[in-house]
């Protein structure tokens, strides 16, 4: 693992989500820069301290030299260190699992996508809520075609923790991400609105055409946008609606996505989301529970636990990690993964970028035309 | 009551929420303009057949010269009569309350301010939604400053009856929301848009300054839009977004309403209008309910049950009919009004024209700048 | 209508609920035995003030000389008069519409059974929760037979407005029903538990042959009981659970029910009464909407307005008041009425009778048998 | 471990419980009877093969004389298990943490209440439920006084798992829940109930102390209840409701405890656990979320992530052995312990042993008078 040092609050998912049905084990980390707090994390992660480094560089060549060396590396720093570090895992041949966003300009994204061609290993971005059971049978849904036509998608994804400058006064988490020098052009829309637009085309198997963006600093004093609302325009014309917030007072972790189609829509929430809601048009609303034997992908896929026993967002981002173990032992031969790749991170750099500039010119609607592919 | 024939939505619900408190009797009607209809309908009504009247100017000749005349006109009709009849029954000095938009136009809504002006009778538009107990109680949350300075607002008014051609298919209620001769330039921003606006600004107390509108004609062969998405900017600087759907398959009558305030935010839902939520910042989400003491304006005035016996939209249209009939007692001493007038209506009528004008030329962001004053 | 003066909370509910759709309007009551009290209620009803009586009997003997006299009675006194009032009505052949309990003893009830079959006229309960659409639909669903075998009944009523000693500190509403010349053998179980008992069979069609009651007055100083527990045996051998408070501080006007057959279960709460849930075993959870087409007693017969718009506790009792009116209308052959008659009254009294003296002979199991019929 | 082979539902949870905060790690185990079942379970588990045993007393000796042996036995066995595995571990000296029932017989319970009092290691039972951070909220809330005194309690657990007889089709979870040789005496009430008791006394602070209980076999040829629902009165005389099944078709894992105070009532329900309602007498309703600031525990005793993201039953169940393992820690010095243990457990097959003799001889009201201590 690269990050994750004390105060992180990925870190620890990462190491839980990874090890929790026994897929991975962490075994060695550059958690920090200061080799002090890198061994503070690696003994409470419970890890070697000979295995933990001060920089990842050193760890990559390390472990590399090891014969029970690390497989895979976590990549869970602040966003200006995902290329590099993913650039160096992959040069050293080892499989790479990042934090969104891929990379934090689209140059870098489109550099890390030929990098991972030729690597021939593995990479993965834990877009955490794409493992959520009731997201992937939302996909399922609407990928079936059992909405009808896709018509309509609305995405929120509302937070108020950056309600007031707390990164001004101490808090680390707000801190990075407030500098653009480690988060970016974006602000809000890096840090979530780019989950919104990744689970709005994860379900709904639509791209984002064009976009109208509206992004402000709310809080007076802040480099980068604390609040984002965008007008969508899908590939099939369908119109769409996102709006992320980090100083929407009184939300904590808001996320929820909308898909019309023809015959009726979907309504999936991260505060509740072990429940897909399905209304239909012309028969009675469902509600289909996590671990129940009619789901589309069955009761078992993407659930430990019998319908009725919650499971939450470590379980999730667990999916995501036992699914990118699938694909390592399966090779080239899996065929398409659920675990989203470098073309889904190429969109969601894009996406920012086009966002950010298009907002800041006033510029009314642009095309947002990379494919990632 | 002019219109509200056989087979009309809302005249019913007019007479029922009219007479709920014994404020008003419905004594006349023009409710169709053919005279067998009016005459069905006024049986129907419990109405003086003789009294049925097929032309709302002689109905208001005729009321105007009884002793025991008409004191209001109702005007239930289609968009583009609401102009006319106000106009007839104001210059008798009979006092109007008329559904929403007041105009079809913006020249009309203007003109319509001056005449009420020189009237000196009462004038209102039934938002209905307005005098929802928890939507008033919202509206004091914010005004009182409560929730500090207003940040975002957030509204949406979802429906999907109009998922297909239906106003083809010999649906009256559709076909003339359709029809641009009846409906206006506006249809789904002109019927249901138009109330989640009038919402937002009768909650927030705060104005929409600028907007950013995106309307479609989904269903093939629409010549007006059934689907509108719109940012909005409010007077004070704070970002909004509006969303409204007549083509959301599966959604019923889903108006919602979220105001974010520095220091929590407000959410409504009309799908359980009896509660109010308010999440704070700091503090546990709170859960406000009609009919219950501890309320800003009270236990009893906009309810009539104790709490946690379910009023609603009959309701809550009553209450609306109940402040009328109180404004009327008190002439012009009452103070402000907390039904809508032609203020309101003159910037619901300005938000279509504006919105449908900025949305065809794919203008981006422009002004809204009538003020209603 | 007698009873129903100032101050009352039900009086008004039965004129508005009444009135709703045009089938009766209120001509006349003996709304208090104080002719100016009488008189000051007529004037808040819209009633002529010579049709305004202190007593019942003058009310109904004048009435029924009148050739535009008052064709049906509504009973809304407190419980002690319920009896001889409707005796009154019956003999002078006036339709009787009564508040629940029928009579404030089994050996009224009885009496009273007699009388309306020699009558001839038609004798109505206004047990309000069987109005609701959703609560009319669960019952379609039950006696349809699509959860199969009904196998447990759990019905719950909790409200909190009596946690404390009010009906000693002047509040009207409280004191006559913890008065037991006024209320009868039961508290909180003839105000609110014998709701909870008649809606369990109205919806089972099934009804309770045993009971086991725990009945309390948790407030000291009570004659009668404020909170009742009670376990129960249905006619087929299927365990139940009635749960009924008025201590329960915090509580609104909690009436929830749930039956639970071989294939699932359904669950209806007063809070939310639009939406009936049906939890199927082996599919999705289906949320059913009041006003929807797809209903099985269809989407008007029970609603006034299109699914999505709410209607509450007065479309409920309005629609047995529609009902009413149209039992009336149909004479004797109208075939089974959705109102609850004399049985169910006759139900209702023996179970509050023999819960009461069960429980405070702390006899454990009891067999309920009055059939009603 | 002592069980948790190759099916095991439970024996996972264990082991994802323990290891997900790094506090334990599972090294060893008699996961089943069968040695190659056993070893095939250890391989699943991460677990060395060599430390896979075919006998818990086997594995017992083994560890112990290891000098990295296993320092703690998780039980996670039928029910008749129990205690001769708990008695073989105490004896050895080693912590143990059993699922509950404590032991499948009263006797039993207070036999290894002694056997723990000698042996000077700690035990604790996985009451998971009681491990959920808005369960030990409302346990603070309760116990700190700020609802008053507590006037009734309302239980319910329900599940519709055994609807039919699948304990006769195969399935292995049913099997031996369906056998009093393995079970005990008791069906649903000893698989579920008693969690919903225990969480009752966990939450309240108050003990039951009579019960009146009515247990059924709803499903032809069981020899265990499948339903059961008891009336209850606590040590301070308030009164409750409990309520278990696991016929209830259509319900997943519904377990709900509201708790009744003087000024107010909490409402918890697992279907939705990061909140608890708290309806205020004369205040609006609180939803309290886990992982909040104003927690009374504070945000991050029991959550490992911010208020909005959710945790669920693995997490809960975590929480139960990270505060094992601080119990053991601190050996005897840490105070009152959050983890339930061998009083709990005797209450716990005392309210079984009484329930189930109550009903089955119908003696109404019995003293339920072991206070574990």
């Amino acid at each position: 693992m690269v990050g994750g040092g004390p105060g992180s609050f990925i870190g620890p998912v990462h190491r839980m989500a990874a090890e929790l049905d026994g897929a991975f084990e962490l075994v060695a980390g550059a958690f920090s820069r200061d080799r002090q707090r890198s061994i503070a994390a690696a003994d409470r992660y419970g890890v070697a301290t000979d295995r933990a480094y001060a920089d990842y560089r050193q760890m990559i060549a390390a472990e590399h030299d090891r014969p029970d060396g690390a497989e895979v590396v976590a990549v869970v720093t602040p966003n200006h260190l995902h290329f590099p570090v993913a650039q160096a895992a992959l040069a050293a041949g080892i499989h790479v699992i990042s934090d969104k966003p891929a990379t934090a300009t689209l140059a870098e994204a489109l550099a890390l996508q030929v990098m991972i061609d030729r690597a021939g290993v593995r990479y993965g971005l834990s877009y955490t809520y794409t493992g959520y059971p009731m997201v992937r049978e939302a996909r399922e849904l609407c990928c079936g075609g059992e909405l009808g036509a896709i018509r309509k998608v609305v995405v929120e994804y509302s937070q108020g923790w950056l309600s007031h400058a707390i990164e001004r006064a101490g808090d680390r988490q707000a801190a990075w991400r407030a500098d653009p020098e480690q988060a970016g052009v974006g602000g809000c829309i890096g840090d979530i609105g780019v989950h919104a637009f990744n689970i709005a085309e994860f379900v709904s198997g639509r791209q984002v055409a064009e976009l109208c963006a509206d992004l402000s600093s709310v809080v007076p004093g802040r480099a980068l946008d604390d609040d984002c609302n965008m007008l969508l325009r899908f590939d099939n014309g369908a119109p769409g609606v996102l709006i992320a917030s980090q100083i929407a007072a009184g939300d904590r972790n808001g996320l929820r996505l909308r898909v019309y189609g023809e015959r009726g829509n979907l309504d999936w929430s991260h505060e509740n989301p072990q429940i897909l809601t399905v209304n239909w048009a012309d028969r009675p609303t469902e509600i289909l529970h996590a671990g129940a034997p009619y789901l589309r992908r069955g009761a078992t896929r993407d659930s430990r636990l019998p319908s009725g026993h919650p499971e939450g967002f470590i379980e999730a981002f667990a999916n995501i990690y036992r699914d990118f173990a699938d694909d390592i032992r399966a090779g080239g031969d899996r065929g398409e993964s659920l675990v989203p790749g470098i073309e889904a991170g190429i969109r969601g750099v894009a996406f920012v970028e086009c966002a950010v500039a298009a907002s800041r010119a006033r510029a009314g609607w642009v095309k947002l035309d990379w494919s990632g592919a």
